[in-house]
């Protein structure tokens, strides 16, 4: 599954960062409305931002929905020194001059692409509103070092995520970004719908992922009692790949589950008992 | 309504960044005098501040005073890294030696141009500075990197916004700053005109429309129980057009209202049990 | 008004971004003795320093003297990131190499000029440091990075503006940088002579014009009640020109006076009321 | 021992700051699963976090893996001013314009070699991002300067290490940076293998390696009455090669193990009492 | 007295930025045994540290000595922006690639010059470290940039100017600099020759002088109720040269004393009320 | 004495910035067993700490160290700005595009030289860690920027100093760093042989110079009084060559000893007393 979407390098023709969908379909559960909201949003040029815990499959959907509308799509991780100019673009020195040269944000907007700010939080303030006139009516992007307004093309949307567990005092979205977007709460999925994500994952057997959900769930339980954040279902495929490939439940677990998760000595040995109790051979 | 003005790419002639008027009026409700203040002050080169909350239509006020005034508009969004240089212009370097370009603000100064700082106060001390010789009797922009002092020509007119509601401790304009402008207050309208505006740009019907209008109502008066930020027209907005393609009243609310405005559980399930209680289908 | 001064552009001969002495004398109405101290500071090759608050004519005082002295004028206005390069100059890569090229107090030391820093406190430290040698018996401005020396032109003339209600904890001239100056004190002037000044630059009737002096009597009365800085006469120019204009003295005095001077919400209504007790057409 | 790795020089066909697989296997003397539970991961291409204190074999386990792989390795420091430019590459100005060179872990991505970033809490936060799209089932590394995507080639596997004992408040991973690894906690060795360690690199006699060991031991007790740090094994072998070299153990331990760990006279005091103790000759 | 030393520009041959001893002695008044004790140091390759107030007369004693032992002088005026490269040197973008360009401390390193570093406790961290290898018996700049070891040309010595009054906590001597000097103190010269040098720098009439200096020795009494900074000779030099050209004592003292030494009201009035008592005609 | 070394510029064929030994041996008067010890550690290529206060000798030492072992010699000055690239290298701009240049560190490296840090704790956090590969049995450069490693050529060792007395809070070695290398712990000399090092360096008489060390013997007792820092052996020297040249043994303390150390007027009087009581002619 890794591999479902096309990448640079496989086709010349194509603009190198972006992804065009693939024939296959992406895997993505739905446990909600989330697709035709997301729908009606990319229809009416809405922009949507994804709330929800690490790990919890935001990603994912972003992928899933581009290849649903057939859009291409342009990923940006973001974090504290990205600036407008690495969204926007640059110029670059070349022999005969400087040449500007688009950033990933520019090429989505020219190509009407899905452009997906991962985590846009942690972003700088420049980049941030960078997006504004994306987002209400104006559909443009403004380059101010060229002086050029771009029209974003038909079919042209943004989707941030961001995490609510993350609010630092110092970095919130300020309201009047926040007022630019549809936003979709996101959770980990219910048991029965997570193990079957792991299953599909890592090829490891019904009982053990069995055992392995039931444990996320109680250490999901230590939340208030000084875990930074609990397991998330990326966390679980990982040990249940590991089980999978022959290492014992146990140890999977200490080293896929528990050492990740924390340094403090009192949670890592009461999470180690409730391995020891939940994951018996 | 998207294009009403004509945009860079359109006209091979035109300066590009700059939007000329087009022969389609803007669509914007005036709520009181500003219309005509707007044109005294632009007769006797005053420069103008909008001030108001987020969303409530300062932007697309300046964009209907430009087709009025018949003058050519650059809009420029203001963030914590935008500097003088960005305003005014920079060397670029080419094969044959630096060569000067002209920054947004300079072209708009040329051009005789309504030059629009969306939230001035977020740029930084220098670039705020640069505008203090265009706003007295001198109305100039010297340039210092290159020595020029550039006259503004006739029918300039600086215009910036300020949404009082987000006076940080650091970052407040300065006296000598706020002392050269003629303020404009904005406001939400009131309901009735607000629900016109609604119709008018999602194409919902009457009914519902007025529902969402009364819940925005009874959200704005949630402000003074945490909430950051209360409703914008725009968010009302973007909620009504999901219900006009389809999506129930009731999660338009919760995605479109409710979820943008707070990461709070005990606010948003205040304001979920307001959109239960007034969006009954 | 606004041309007294011969700006770049006008005049290909002259040196850019430097003004000249017009032959119409800069309105500047004398309220004591600091034309005769300007001038025997001038013959004496003291350096000055005006004191006081936003508004109030320092600028113009600037002007008129250059004017009245027969010397050729740099306007800088200082901000947080102005630097010592800014001032001094510095090298632009050009085809063949790079070339120096001199700031704007380069200029004025080598044409014999009055370079006036406007707020010069806000500049950065290096930028302040670099006068020092301008301002003794040396009056030489040395320039690091070409290893010159440049000896000030006869007629050359430091003036710096201070306004004292700024002094920021953290932002203030050092001791050592202030005893380079004579200070000439600045202040708003008395009502008459205000009242004159505003008919002549507003062209506003009389009476309306003693009406609208009386009232920024009364509110710099409220400075002690929370108003960061009172009314200056350019901000009552400003509101006299919409009153001259058309518009009605109390929607002037709102949106001319009040708003542009405070947020505060107690503020503007007791100001409103002083507007409405006495702006009575 | 030092050389067992080709270094760069010694072949021309190979990339430089890449370390390939030599023929003698690198000393490393495992405690626990750490071996197996590290095949697994790199079989199914899961990254690792190495969790354990300085100088306890981290980096020399790594090496061990890389030529038990058969992969290339390459190792980068981390610290406080490693940028994403820094790991991921820069463009060069070359007399024919700009040439993108690739930075360290670009080139691992391109080869499939194993990457380690050593105490990557250090590193910013730019840094750090971007290794996310490479932790998950994506496996690419997109490069925003050229808008290229790369996909990791098969073999590549990140690896990082870090040291719990150094959380400052302002520096610590993210959780969703934590939740990407699979983590193997690396300790001490006990004492007897510790001393087999110490002998086989330094030379030393088995009696006062013993000593030297029980000496460790003790030391390490006074960690909760001050020490920062306990001595590392790496400390222990500095000693022992001075003592194999003649130094007499007494002084040995005074400059190898005391006034390395400590300024606090009190602390040195103890330590030194111990070495005076237990170091008699 | 302006133009005792031959300034760049006039001499062809010299090098630029360094100053050249002219035939004529600065006017320099010893009120001690500095210029025996530098004399000394000179030859014995000692730096000397000069403490004192703003305005004593330490950069025109460097003068002094630099004319009396016949060296060059380069006169460096630190501030918070100054680094090493400022002051030992950099590379320039030629058409033909980056030219190496000695800054004034390497030039003076080169000519065997006195190096004047005015406040040098202004200066950036790793501008003061740079002089540190000069400082001692090595006697030696190396240019890491380079890799060059200049060893200084005989006659080389650095002398630094130190306010002891202005230590601020963040800024401050490091001990290890402090260590490396010979510390000549300076203070304000008693009344008598305090008088002799105003009269000889101002023209001023002999009595007028003498009210002078009694009154600043009062003002120098309300040091302890808060005024920042004492008048120093240079402000009492002004002050009589505007007295000489006709300004009234009373009001050449307000602009030339008061003003530039505070803007607190309370200390304004005191001031001017010693101002009144004194400086009758 | 000063020139025991040969510097660049006296030999065309070595490489610049580095020294290599002399025939001359350079004048040290060991206390303890650090030449042995050194000589151990430079035969294990184990790097050393040299730990102690300002101008006992550190620097003087490693000099004769390299004189001993007949090693090239490269001193790095460290300061708040040093960053890895001063240490490692950088490109610069040719005609015929980007040259890459070693820095001192890699010049060190390549050569097999004593490459000395000293105030290694004022570098910045990069400049500190590029040393770890050369400090573990790695003893490799790796050049991120160039992509190449570097294997240290035989003979290179690394020497760092470190003034336990200057722990900042926010300025110290990490412990990492610190385990890392053997520490030789420096003080001020015995008196004895401390007059024997002053009268070697400066020629001054045997009696002044026994009543010198005897005051600095009363000095440094006051270190709990407030005294930043005691006085080094250097301030001695300084002190005993003025009074060499013939200035009073009183004079010269007051000048060489009392002002350099403090400015504050409690302790200037009592080490005034101090002196006037020791130093009778």
């Amino acid at each position: 599954m890794e591999d479902f979407f096309i990448k640079s390098g496989d086709c010349g023709e194509q603009l190198e960062g972006v992804r065009y969908p693939d024939s296959v379909e992406p895997y993505y559960l739905s446990v909600g409305e989330e697709v035709s909201v997301f729908e009606q949003c990319h229809q009416r040029s809405l922009a949507v931002m994804l709330k929800g815990p690490t790990g919890c499959g935001k990603t994912r959907f972003v992928e899933h929905m581009a290849w649903r509308l057939k859009r291409p799509l342009v990923v940006i991780s973001c974090h504290d020194d990205l600036s407008a100019a690495d969204l926007v673009g640059r110029f670059l020195i070349h022999h005969n001059g400087t040449v500007w040269q688009d950033g990933p944000l520019t090429r989505a907007v020219r190509l009407g692409a899905i452009c997906y700010l991962d985590e846009v939080v942690e972003a700088r303030a420049d980049a941030v509103v960078v997006i504004h006139p994306l987002t209400d009516y104006r559909r443009v992007l403004p380059i101010d070092k060229t002086g050029e307004l771009i029209e974003a093309a038909p079919g042209f949307q943004l989707v941030v995520s961001y995490n609510p567990g993350y609010q630092h005092v110092s970095k919130d979205l300020k309201p009047s970004t926040r007022q630019r977007f549809v936003a979709l709460d996101f959770d980990f999925p219910p048991p029965e719908r997570e193990a079957e994500i792991i299953i599909h994952e890592s090829g490891a057997e019904r009982a053990v992922v069995h055992d392995l959900v039931g444990l996320a769930g109680r250490i999901r339980g230590l939340a208030n009692r000084g875990l930074a954040e609990v397991p998330s279902p990326r966390l679980l495929v990982a040990t249940a790949r590991l089980i999978a490939n022959g290492i014992t439940p146990q140890l999977a677990c200490y080293v896929g589950l528990v050492s990740p998760l924390t340094d403090d000595p009192g949670l890592t040995a009461a999470m180690r008992d409730l391995v020891d109790a939940i994951m018996v051979e």
